[in-house]
């Protein structure tokens, strides 16, 4: 079963990577671009069957390696 | 108008940081997780008002400067 997560920073923690992109965007000619954030998501295969113990499976995942919850939220999705 | 891109690994090319990850699960307690991939996602607002236009400068932009399409393949969501 695949899973998928995706990582990013809490809204009101300074992206750096994003406000690097959206200056180099606004310097390569696209004004318009704006609240330009990077995350990251991550791919993998399950051995698990049914998507709901995947799911608690992905998420221990997460909360234990795939995110800081310090300053990340994450989401899951299976499928 | 919100733009999304997320950038991949093409197929082939040796994933590190995904592997880094899988071993890391292992190591953690799921010897279950597999084919570990990690990609980036890069979301953003733009001032076009029409998807179609939209997506067109979302794609200049990955080609010129999100995306190593090199070793790197991307796809674009527009709203």
């Amino acid at each position: 079963m695949k899973a998928r997560v995706e990582v990013f920073l809490k809204p009101g923690v300074l992206d750096v990577q994003g406000k690097a992109i959206e200056a180099a965007l606004h310097g390569l000619g696209f004004p318009g671009a704006s609240d330009v954030r990077v995350g990251r998501v991550i791919t993998l295969d399950l051995v698990a069957t049914d998507a709901a113990s995947a799911e608690a499976e992905v998420k221990v995942m997460a909360d234990k390696l795939l995110a800081n919850q310090v300053i990340e939220s994450y989401k899951v999705a299976i499928g």
